[in-house]
């Protein structure tokens, strides 16, 4: 049970920890962007001043990209290390943004009342200071943190983390801690709290197939030629079957049925599967058959295209046959299935069905990263789940999760580190897109909640 | 039998005839881009004063677009059109040229002789200038021309030619004669005179494929959602079956198979199959099986993709499963098939095709033409191969050819005026590609071939 006053706290200074959120918004750290490589430096350097301001002993850490801030304070069992990153993505179309994306506005809303609307809101600048929040509150009204905390914010999570591997490497003793702790996820339906037990793994591939040595005229060679696109058309064509299933040989090594008892679970968690499809316009599942929604975004891997392009692409019409078309992928990943290997059946999939007179090459390797299973046996998850439960009136749920959060691969592979992933973020809050949002009931009851899962994790310990 | 001293006067004035061409090809009239109608309208003006130099009436006429030039003189039988367009195509990419697109140059090149390198020196400059040199060598020496002549050009072929047809109806009796000739066409192969006896036709069609209402996260959506871009593929890939036969239903309907005695001729028109496909890096060709490559290209249909794109194009990785593809395609048609049946077929194929949830848009009807087949039985055709024989030392062929020229089309539907096509052009003068070139040769035996053919179709009715 916390200390009922840090709660208490924590109501009385929300417009105040909502400022502080707001101030740390209006830094625009688009971390792709070159041309906002001092708003980084800006965002990691009030992330410092804001630890300090807690009592925080925190420094900025230069990386050959964007900085890292590592904070630690303190003392006791558990000892916690709290991830967040301070960048965020790119805010194009920004005609589509209906107030700026780096003046953050608190409106009101007919679907969830008070939400704060700027790029970051959500990813993962509100959802990481609800942690800090906590933090604040917990030293406010007891003098000191709960137990021994260490902080580390990036600012290179939206542009792949470059500098993450080498710096986890080079600060393996520092970073050591117990457990991790993530939030940078989402809950499963509006009201029920979720601590992500699985996530999936993802690789990126891309290609070029070369037909003609030049751009033809289809007049001229309009019959004889090879078209690289009717060519990629039926490469991309090839890659699933009449049942939604990815057709490469071997795809699906590794790839486990999700446990009864676990789907009994996820049937139950509140997700909303009509709601899911209907509002992005769907009115059923896409993806392998004989699977939900909800198994098909988080316990099935898929083959997904991301990018294609070949040709004119201007307006009217040209009458080109193109010597070449292009292709960007991903895969998401589940079980045990292994990057490389699926890399490599994907390439020899496309390899074996090349026309004569084409030629397929790879961009070089770009990255990939298996599939995350969160160790929930330990205690602390029930510790949590029960925290949790407390906060939102409702039983917390363990969710599986589509996307991939490489980080916490990392953690386990390079610090030996499990992760807890507890995020109060919801399906509607447009990450990534124009007019981003955070409920202001996902900063309050966050910030709540952490405060909750940090008391009882160390009682737990304690 | 021409007049000897014409031809001799041809070959005495040949740097002259290049100089004048080189001045023509200084004017960089392309017609596509509005930032070269003033271009446009100087080419106009300086085939208007080429024209009076010669002796000929001339105007330019204004039309909503690029104006047309049209002049008139020589009297008796046979009455001739001559058609030529004086507009270019753009000249990117820039940086792949060797020389100023618009600073014509003669260089000397081991595998033409000597050839005239500059935007427009084939397409369409350099071949109409055959024919009005030849008409100024016959002044020069006659004092007139040898029959009554319309000379017909446009500046719009090379966008699509927007103000023809309301030009041709609003101009028909200025511009009725007994036959059309048309300079825009090429050898078969170097050194065989060739009359096109019968063109493709073509329609264009484009269409947009609706997924997801918005951009999606491939975490969050991937596997439930429709990703347009597998939908697009395997909608293109139906397109054609394993033989390389468009599987659109009666797409086929009015082709006919080509007569054994023509293809007999073609077989031995001296087109060169292995430089033709080895050229632009294809070891075969890859249209309907059991036919050749000529065939293929000449009397064969298609269903060509001539653009196709969607999702993310930029550098690295980028998660999206885009809420729409895009694709633009051109058929070519030969026989009675007609562009209206053509892009309703298609239409239906692809509707047909569609998964649930998947919208596909049309773009507004684009411009269809059907297939020309020349009526080589006028005694003209056979008078213009004997004399094409006589200037080149080989037997003239009637070929096939695989572009469209619309304005043949037009000729017949709103003048009722038949076409005889006679070009000089070289499968390698790069038309619409960088380093356009004509061979000196096909300038000079292109004049001289002219005034042949004019004199043989004057003798042959007067």
């Amino acid at each position: 049970m916390p200390d009922n006053a840090v709660l208490a706290h924590i109501d009385t200074q929300l417009e105040q920890s909502l400022a502080r959120l707001m101030a740390f918004l209006r830094i625009p750290s688009i971390s792709t962007d070159p041309g906002h490589a001092g708003d980084c430096e800006a965002a990691a350097d009030w992330l410092v001043a804001t630890l300090q301001e807690i009592g925080i002993k925190a420094e900025k850490r230069p990386t050959p990209g964007h900085p890292m801030v590592v904070g630690e304070a303190g003392e006791g069992a558990p000892h916690l290390l709290f991830y967040g990153h301070y960048d965020v993505q790119p805010i194009d179309p920004l005609g589509e943004w209906h107030s700026d994306p780096f003046e953050p506005v608190i409106e009101d809303t007919a679907q969830n009342g008070r939400v704060i609307r700027a790029r970051g809101a959500s990813d993962d600048k509100g959802q990481l200071m609800t942690f800090l929040e906590a933090c604040r509150a917990h030293k406010d009204v007891t003098g000191a943190l709960p137990c021994r905390i260490t902080f580390f914010f990036e600012g290179e999570e939206e542009s792949g983390s470059p500098s993450l591997i080498p710096f986890l490497k080079e600060n393996a003793p520092a970073l050591s801690a117990d457990l991790a702790l993530v939030c940078d996820t989402s809950m499963v339906a509006p009201g029920v709290p979720s601590i992500a037990s699985q996530l999936r793994g993802m690789l990126k591939d891309e290609f070029t197939l070369q037909g003609p040595l030049i751009d033809l005229h289809s007049g001229h060679y309009g019959g004889p030629a090879l078209n690289p696109l009717h060519e990629i058309a039926r490469i991309i064509a090839s890659f699933h079957d009449d049942t939604g299933r990815v057709a490469v040989e071997g795809f699906y090594e590794g790839v486990h049925e999700v446990p009864p008892e676990t789907l009994r679970q996820w049937q139950d968690c509140g997700f909303d599967e009509h709601a899911y499809l209907s509002s992005v316009g769907m009115t059923r599942p896409h993806g392998e058959d004989g699977y939900s929604a909800l198994e098909q975004q988080w316990a099935r891997p898929t083959l997904e295209i991301n990018g294609l392009w070949g040709g004119y692409q201007g307006p009217g019409s040209k009458t080109v046959i193109p010597a070449r078309a292009h292709c960007k992928l991903t895969c998401r990943l589940v079980g045990e299935m292994d990057p490389d290997t699926v890399r490599a059946r994907l390439r020899a999939h496309v390899e074996e069905r090349l026309s004569p007179d084409a030629r397929v090459t790879w961009d070089q390797d770009l990255e990939g990263a298996p599939a995350s299973v969160m160790n929930t046996a330990r205690p602390e998850f029930a510790a949590a789940r029960a925290a949790l439960t407390k906060e939102w009136h409702r039983e917390a749920v363990f969710s599986g999760m589509g996307g991939s959060i490489p980080v916490v691969g990392l953690f386990k592979e390079i610090l030996g580190l499990d992760a807890m992933l507890i995020g109060f973020a919801q399906e509607d809050d447009a990450i990534h897109s124009p007019n981003e949002k955070y409920n202001v009931t996902s900063f309050h009851k966050g910030i709540r909640s952490w405060a909750r899962v940090l008391a009882a994790l160390t009682r737990e310990r304690g």
